[in-house]
C-alpha cells in the first residue's frame, strides 16, 4: 500500500502570513501523495464582527447560526481556502480547493438538538473516499476547509481536527495514512512545563502508563482518545507537533501508533 | 468527438433562491458532459459596503483593490461557489466548485496599468484543458466562479463571460463545445421593442446582413464579436438566451455558429 500523508494546520498558523508561507514551503517539500486540511481561525470572527453578526454562545460553545454559517462559507471556503490553493500553485503543488460538499467528498448531519442546539454544526456521516481518490490519482493536492455538506443542499460547519480524522480513516481503505496534526507545542509533553519534554512514540501500552500516571490529562486527553479511535479504524500512524515535523530530518515531534 | 456544454448564468440568476434553483433544475437535467460559470451579482458590492470597503470607479468602471478583491473571494468562490455546488450535489449532479487557482485551470495575468489602474483584475492568459478534462473525465461538474490567479500566488478578479468565452476555447481541443450564454433577453432580438422577435440562427453571413441593417448594435455588438471570436477559435456552436434554452423542447433562442 502506498503512503498518504494528511496535514492539518490550525488558525493560529492560516492567521500569520510568514507562519503560513513558511508552512506552505514544507508541505510543499513533503513527498508523496498528501492532503492538506485547515482551521479557519479569527478571521472569521472579525469578519462577523464588522458585518454586525454576533457569535451567540451556549454554555460556553459557540453557535453557527444562518448568517454565521454564511461567514464561515466565505472565509474558510473562500479567503482562506482559494489564498492557500494559489500560494501552493505558485510554488508547483497542483493543489484543488475543497468543501465537503465538492465530489460529495463529505457527507455530514446536523448535530441533533439536545441540550444545545449548536445551529448549523454537522457530525461527518461519510467520507467518499473513491472520489477523494479520483483527485489524488489524477495528480492533484486536496486542500479541505472545514465545511461539509448534508446531501440535501446545505452546508455546515464542521470541526477541522474531526475532518482530517475521518478523511484519514476513509483514505485508509485505499493507503497506509500518516496524520501529521500540526499544533503549538513540539508534541505530547512529559511535564507541562517543559516544551522540550517531547514523548516521542505513544502507543497502547504506554498510553495506558501514560495515563495511569496522569501524565496525560486535560486538554490532551480528548486529543489522543481521538487518535487512538482513529488508529483503530485503519490509520497507521498520527504524529504531533508543530510544523518543524514536516522537515525531514526533524524527529522531535509525538508519533502515535496503536 | 464527444459534445461538452458549458453554461454561463449571470448574477441575476444567483441572486434570486428561485430563479437559482429552478436553473439548477434545468442544468441537472442536462444530458453528457457539462462546465457551469457563475458571475457574482450585487452580493459582494453589499457585502463590501456593510465591511465599510467603498468600491472605487475610475472613469466609470470598478477598480479591484486588495480589499475588494478580499470580498469578491469571499462571496464569488465561497458563498455563491459552494452554495451552488451543494445545491448541484442535491441534485445528483456531481459538482465541484472551481476558481482558476485550482489545479492550475486558468492562468491570468493583472491588466497593465494604461490610462485606469484596474487593480486585482485578470485577463486570461491560459486555460489548462487537460487538468479540467482530468475532472470531468472522473465524472465531475466544474462549476467555475469568475476568480482566476497569476501562478505566484495572485488571485485575480476575471469577467465570467471571459472565462465562460476562454474555457470554452480550451476546451474545443478536446471535445465539441457547445456555449450557453443564459441573460434576461430571450435571444438576439430583431427588433429590440419586441421581445418575441428571437433571430433563431446567425452564421457569419447574417450577422453581416444584420450588421450592415444595423440590427446588431449597442451591447450586443461587443457581445456577437466576442462569439465570432470564440467561434473562431475551435468553439461549436454558441447559444444566447434566458434559462428556458436549456429546456429540450425549446427553441426559442439564438444560435450562433460560424
Amino acid at each position: 500500500m502506498e503512503t498518504l500523508k494528511i496535514v492539518k494546520i490550525g488558525g493560529n498558523i492560516i492567521e500569520d502570513e510568514t507562519s503560513l508561507n513558511a508552512f506552505l514551503k514544507l508541505f510543499s517539500n513533503l513527498e508523496g501523495k498528501k492532503i492538506l486540511v485547515h482551521g479557519g481561525g479569527k478571521r472569521a470572527t472579525s469578519v462577523a464582527l464588522k458585518l454586525g453578526i454576533e457569535s451567540q454562545m451556549v454554555n460556553g460553545r459557540r453557535v453557527t447560526d444562518a448568517k454565521t454559517l454564511e461567514v464561515i462559507t466565505m472565509v474558510y471556503g473562500g479567503l482562506v481556502n482559494k489564498n492557500v490553493v494559489a500560494k501552493l500553485q505558485a510554488l508547483n503543488v497542483n493543489a484543488i480547493g475543497l468543501t465537503g460538499a465538492d465530489v460529495n467528498s463529505i457527507s455530514s448531519e446536523k448535530r441533533p438538538i439536545k441540550e444545545v442546539d449548536f445551529g448549523f454544526v454537522g457530525d461527518v456521516k461519510k467520507v467518499a473516499h473513491e472520489s477523494i481518490d479520483k483527485l489524488i490519482q489524477a495528480d492533484f493536492i486536496p486542500v479541505f476547509c472545514a465545511i461539509t455538506h448534508d446531501g440535501n443542499g446545505q452546508l455546515l460547519n464542521t470541526n477541522a481536527d474531526t475532518i482530517t480524522s475521518q478523511v484519514a480513516i476513509g483514505m485508509s481503505k485505499l493507503y497506509k495514512t500518516s496524520v501529521y496534526y500540526c499544533f503549538e507545542l513540539n508534541g505530547v509533553l512529559e511535564n507541562i512545563q517543559d516544551k522540550n519534554s517531547v514523548i516521542k512514540h505513544i502507543d497502547s501500552k504506554t498510553y495506558k502508563y501514560l495515563l495511569d500516571r496522569g501524565i496525560i490529562a486535560d486538554g490532551m486527553l480528548p486529543k489522543l482518545e481521538n487518535c487512538f479511535d482513529a488508529l483503530k479504524n485503519g490509520v497507521n500512524t498520527i504524529n504531533m507537533g508543530n510544523t518543524d515535523m514536516l522537515i525531514k530530518a526533524n524527529d522531535n515531534f509525538t508519533k502515535i501508533t496503536l
